[in-house]
C-alpha cells in the first residue's frame, strides 16, 4: 500500500515542540522566530524532513505560516484550512489568524515590542513575504535578523528525519520527446532575448524537465530536489546532493552539465559578478537574491525560463499523456465497476475505497506513484475540499449518499488526475440537480473553442455560469497545470477567476474540475484533464480556434444526471465522450467489466 | 447640428508643420522630440488647442504619438488605427509604426545617434511612456532632456487655437446624489487608511465628480480641465483658470474648497513637503511626480481615489440613469421608425442618417450634447470600428445591406451610449446568421449572474462564447464604464479579455457590446447600457449574486434574428426584453411611433 491513513502530526506538537524551539531562541538572543511553511526549494510539496510548520504546530497542511515570541504564538491559514486548523493544532498555544488579511506582518506590528530581535532563516523565506515582514517589524520597532543557524532545526536535532536521498535518474526520450541540449539551448536563447546572461534555476520540476531527469525526494511526485545554473550558451552547473548521483546519470548528463555538490553553490553563485541573472522570486527564497547581490551580480527579476516550455507538451509527451489515460482508464473502469458490483451492497468506508482504487491502479504494473493521496470522501467528508482520509476521520459510505473520490497516478509516460462524484444507493433529487449543473459547467469548458492568447481566467466563467444562475458557486479554481510525469500541480497557466494574463497554448494540459459543495452533507466534483489542440477548422470560421482534447476516460455516473437539465448540444456532448471511453477502454479490461462499461457509457 | 462631418486635419499637416516643429528644435539645439498623443490632463478626449499630434502629423485618432527627428520621422499607432492612418498622415515624412509592438522605444534605440539630445515636455508625457523612452535613448548613446517650452507649441504659434474656458458649473444635489462634502471625507477616509496624507487629483471627471461640478473644456463630455489637491481631512485646494470661475461656483464649493489658479499650483505642490501625497501614474504626467519629487513630497503611487466610489452609482444617479434611458428610448423609438417608415425607401447616407437621429435627441428637450460623434456605418463602413462619418468618408446605405449605428447622449441625469444594427431592405443569410451569433453573446452577458469579487474579464467570454464556436471573434472589448452626466468611457472596472482584478460592483454602469465585423463588407454590433445590481434571490440559491439591469431601451432588429439558433432561454429573454421597452416606450411617443414599436417589440 502507497497510501497511509495515519497522522503524522497531532496537537501535543505544539506544547511539545515550541518550548524546545523558544530555548533555542533564547540561546541566539531572539525574541521571536517566524516559521514559514516553504523549505529551502520553495516546492508545493515537502520531504518531511523540511515540514518544519507541522513540527511545530502539527499543522499538516500546503500553505501557512507560524510566528513564535518569546510571549505567545500564532499559526496563519487561508479559508481553505479555516476548520482543519483547529483541529490539528492547540490554539491555547497558537492564536489561530487568517493568512491572507493581515497575515503575518499584521500580527508583527500588533505583538512585536520595541527593541525586539526577531530571527528569520533566509533560506525559507521568500523575498515577498521577508519584506512585509521587515516593513511590519520596523512599525513595531523591532527588527528581523537572518539567522545562520535555524533555531528550530536545532531544536528538532536527532528526532528529524534524514534528509531524501532519493537516486536522481535519467527520463528517457522516448518519454521527455526533447534532449536537454535541445531544450537548454532553446531556454538559454530566451534567456538571452530577455537580457539575461545566466538564470538560477531552483524549482525542482524545472531541474527534472530542463535535464530530463527525475527524484524521488518529494511523495507523490519524481522530483529531485537541487538547483542549477544555466548560462544562456546552453551550459549549465548541477548542484546535487552526491549520494543522488549515479554513474549513469553523469555520462547522461553529458559534457555541457557540471555536476556539482550543494556545497560548492555558494561559490559558483559568486562567480556570477557583474552578470545579468535571472531570478524567479516565486521560486527561490530570499537567500539567492542576497547571494548574487553581495557577489555583485545584476538581478534580473523573471518567471522561471522553463515554466513556459514545460507547460507545452510536445508531441512525445502528449502521446504518452494519451497512453497513461488508457491505462489509468482501465483502473478506473475496474473501480467504478466494483463499486457498482460490490460496494452498492457493502457500503465500504474510505480507507477501503481507497485501498480497492489503489490496487487497480497497481495491477497495471506501470504505476511508479500516486500523483497525490486519494481523497475518497464520503457522504460529508466530501464536501471537505482539502480531505484526506485517514484512521481518525474515516466514515462509511451510505445508501442515498455521494462518493467523491480524486485520485490520480504517476506513470513514466504520463501523470493523471480525476475526479468521479457517484451515487451510493438512490440519491435525492437535490443531489442529482446539482451534480447536473456541476456537469453543464464541466461540458460548457471542455467544448469551448477560444482564439490564440486566451487567459485561463477568461475562460473560468464557463464552467460556473450554470451554478452562479443557481445561485451556487465553488470555492477553488476549475483547472491546474499537469507535469508529464512531474508535479500533479504545475503552472504557469490556471483556470481560475483570479486575473492571470498566461494565455493558453497548445500541448498545455489542465483540469478541469467545477464542483459544489454542501456543508456538512456532500460534495460533487467532476474533473478530467484536457489538452490543448489547435482546433480543427469550422466551417464558415474566419479564425484559428484553439479548443481541448480531454484525455481522462472514465464514465460519468449517469444515475445523477438530470436529462431535462442538458440542451441537446450537452447530451450529444455527454453520450460523444461516454462512446469514446467505451470504444478505448472496453478492449482492454475483463468480460464482465466490458459488460458493466456499456451499460455505464451507454447513451443518455 | 452638433455634429461635423469637416475632418480638422490632413495630410499636408505634416510637410507644412513639421519643418516648424524642426526649426523650433533646433533653436533649442534638440536633435529629437517626442510628441505623445496626451495632453496636460492625460485624458482620452482632447480640446482641439491641445491636439498636438493632429497638428504635426494630420493624424486624429484617440491614442499615438509621434518622434520627429532631425533626419526622420514616425508615427506610432495601435492596430485599430492600421488603415486610418495612412489615410490621414503623409507617409513619406512618417514612418508608420506599432505603438504597442516596440513602439517609440525601440524606434528611438534604432534612429537615434550618439551625443544626441532628444526633447520631451514633461507636462504631457506619462512616467512609463517616459522611463521606456530614456532607457532606450541610453542604449542609443543619446539622451532625453526635458524642454521648459514645448517646441511645436512655439511652432503652432498663433495658429492654434485658444484654451478652452468653458464656465464651470455646479451639478445639482438632485442629479449627484451626494454633496461634495460627504465624497471628500469618505474618499479623505479611504485615503487616509492607504497611508496617505493628500491625493493629486489630476483626471477631469474625478475633479467633475468630487466637487459636484461641470464643465465644457472637453467636446462630448462636460468635463472641466483643472487640478486639486485633497486633503485626508476633506479639504480641498482646486485649480482652475479663474475665466471658468462665476461667483456662484464660489458659494457651491463652500469653504473647505479653496479656488486658486493654475500658476498656483506648483506653490502648492512645493507646501506638500514630508508628506505622503498619493498620485496616479496613470492619470497625471511626468511633471507631477518630479514636482513633487523635488519638493520632498513622499510619492504612494496608486489608483486615483475618486475612481471607484465615482464608478458606484448611488440610488439617486442610477434612477437618474433610468429616467436619461427612457427619454432616450423615445428619440431611440423614434429613429427607428423613421428608418423604416423612410430610410427603407429613400436609402439615405450616413450624414441624413446622423443628422436624424440627432434631431430626434434634439426634440426631449433635455439634450446637453451627444456623448461622443455618431457612427453610422453604412454597408463596408460598418466594419470600421472607429468610424466616424465625414464628407469624404460618407457612404449611401444600399439594400440587402447592413447599417450600424453606435450613439449615445448626454443628459443632466444621466449619459447613454447605444449600438444597433440595422438590415436595410432584406438582409443575407450569413448576415442575420451572424447577428443571431453577436445576440447570442449579448443575451448572455445580460442575464448572467454572478458572486461578488468577479471582475469584468471573467465575463468577457460569455459574449464571446457562441462566436469563437462559429470560429469568429471581434477585436475590442465587451464592456466599458460609463459616467453620470461625465465620459462615456470611464473605469476602473472594464469587460474584456484583458486581465483586470477590478470587481463588478452594484451601482457600476457598464455597456454590453459584442460584434462582428466583416471587413470590407458590413459591420454588427449590439450594445445597451446595464447596471450592476444585486440580484433578487434565487429559490434554492445559496449564495448572494449580483447581476444586470438593463438601461437601454430600444428594439433589437427583430428581421436579423435567426430564431431557430436560439434556445428557448433566450428567445424569452428577447421578448421580456422587447416587451419592456414597449410598455415604457410606448405612452411617449407619437400614435404611428406607438404602432411601428408594437411591431418591433412583438414577441419573437
Amino acid at each position: 500500500m502507497r497510501q497511509s491513513f495515519e497522522e503524522t502530526a497531532d496537537p501535543s506538537f505544539g506544547p511539545l515542540h515550541a518550548p524546545l524551539i523558544r530555548r533555542a531562541m533564547t540561546e541566539q538572543a531572539l525574541d521571536g522566530f517566524l516559521v514559514p511553511h516553504e523549505d529551502e526549494h520553495q516546492n508545493e510539496y515537502l520531504p518531511a524532513a523540511n515540514d518544519r510548520l507541522a513540527w511545530a504546530t502539527g499543522f499538516t497542511g500546503s500553505a501557512g505560516a507560524a510566528v513564535i515570541l518569546k510571549d505567545k504564538a500564532a499559526i496563519f491559514v487561508d479559508g481553505r484550512y479555516a476548520i482543519q486548523v483547529r483541529d490539528q493544532v492547540d490554539t491555547e498555544l497558537f492564536e489561530v489568524r487568517d493568512l491572507v488579511d493581515g497575515g503575518v506582518a499584521a500580527y508583527i506590528r500588533e505583538a512585536a515590542r520595541p527593541g525586539w530581535v526577531i530571527g528569520y532563516d533566509p533560506r525559507l523565506m521568500s523575498p515577498q513575504a521577508l519584506e512585509k515582514a521587515a516593513a511590519a517589524a520596523t512599525k513595531a520597532g523591532a527588527v528581523l535578523k537572518a539567522v545562520e543557524s535555524n533555531p528550530l532545526d536545532l531544536a528538532w536535532g536527532a528526532e528529524r528525519p534524514p534528509q531524501p536521498a532519493a537516486p536522481v535518474v535519467p527520463h528517457p526520450l522516448e518519454y521527455a520527446g526533447e534532449d536537454s541540449a535541445s531544450k537548454r539551448a532553446r531556454v538559454g536563447e530566451a534567456l538571452r532575448e530577455e537580457g539575461g546572461e545566466a538564470a538560477l534555476i531552483t524549482a525542482p520540476a524545472s531541474i527534472a524537465w530542463l535535464f530530463n531527469v527525475r527524484g524521488g525526494d518529494v511523495i507523490r511526485s519524481p522530483l529531485p530536489l537541487g538547483q542549477a545554473i544555466l548560462q544562456a550558451d546552453g551550459s549549465a552547473r548541477l548542484f546535487l546532493d552526491p549520494r543522488k548521483v549515479s554513474p549513469d546519470l553523469r555520462a547522461w548528463l553529458g559534457n555541457e552539465v557540471r555536476l556539482e555538490t550543494p556545497d560548492e553553490l555558494q561559490g559558483a553563485l559568486s562567480e556570477l559578478a557583474g552578470r545579468h541573472v535571472l531570478v524567479d522570486p516565486a521560486q527561490s527564497s530570499a537567500w539567492f537574491q542576497e547571494s548574487l547581490k553581495s557577489a555583485g551580480a545584476e538581478i534580473v527579476l523573471g518567471e522561471d525560463p522553463c515554466a513556459l516550455p514545460k507547460a507545452r507538451k510536445n508531441p512525445v509527451e502528449i502521446a504518452g499523456a494519451r497512453r497513461a489515460h488508457e491505462r489509468d482508464g482501465v483502473a478506473l473502469a475496474r473501480f467504478l465497476h466494483w463499486v457498482d458490483a460490490e460496494a452498492q451492497r457493502t457500503f465500504p468506508d474510505e480507507l477501503q475505497v481507497v485501498i480497492a482504487l489503489e490496487g487497480f491502479r497497481e495491477d497495471t504494473g506501470a504505476l511508479k506513484d500516486l500523483s497525490f493521496d486519494t481523497i475518497a470522501g464520503a457522504t460529508s467528508n466530501g464536501a471537505i475540499c482539502h480531505y484526506r482520509p485517514t484512521r481518525r476521520l474515516n466514515r462509511r459510505t451510505e445508501p442515498g449518499s455521494l462518493l467523491l473520490v480524486d485520485s490520480g497516478a504517476q506513470y513514466l509516460d504520463g501523470t493523471t488526475d480525476v475526479t468521479r462524484t457517484l451515487a451510493m444507493g438512490a440519491p435525492t433529487a437535490e443531489m442529482a440537480a446539482r451534480f447536473t449543473l456541476v456537469l453543464k459547467g464541466h461540458l460548457a469548458l471542455a467544448r469551448v473553442r477560444f482564439p490564440a492568447g486566451t487567459p485561463g481566467s477568461a475562460l473560468d466563467a464557463l464552467a460556473r455560469a450554470s451554478l452562479w444562475a443557481a445561485g451556487l458557486d465553488y470555492d477553488h479554481g476549475t483547472g491546474h497545470g499537469v507535469g508529464s510525469y512531474l508535479g500533479v500541480h504545475e503552472g504557469p497557466q490556471r483556470i481560475s477567476k483570479v486575473p492571470n494574463a498566461v494565455a493558453l497554448r497548445p500541448g498545455m494540459i489542465v483540469s478541469n474540475e467545477p464542483g459544489y459543495y454542501k456543508a456538512g452533507a456532500y460534495g460533487i466534483r467532476i474533473e478530467n484533464l484536457q489538452v490543448v489542440t489547435e482546433a480543427e477548422p469550422i466551417p464558415g470560421g474566419e479564425r484559428p480556434m484553439l479548443g481541448f482534447e480531454t484525455l481522462t476516460l472514465a464514465p460519468i455516473d449517469r444515475r445523477l444526471v438530470v436529462v431535462s437539465m442538458l440542451s441537446e448540444e450537452e447530451r450529444a456532448q455527454l453520450d460523444a465522450y461516454h462512446s469514446r471511453v467505451l470504444e478505448i477502454i472496453r478492449p482492454k479490461v475483463p468480460a464482465e467489466v466490458a459488460t458493466w462499461l456499456a451499460d455505464a457509457c451507454a447513451p443518455i
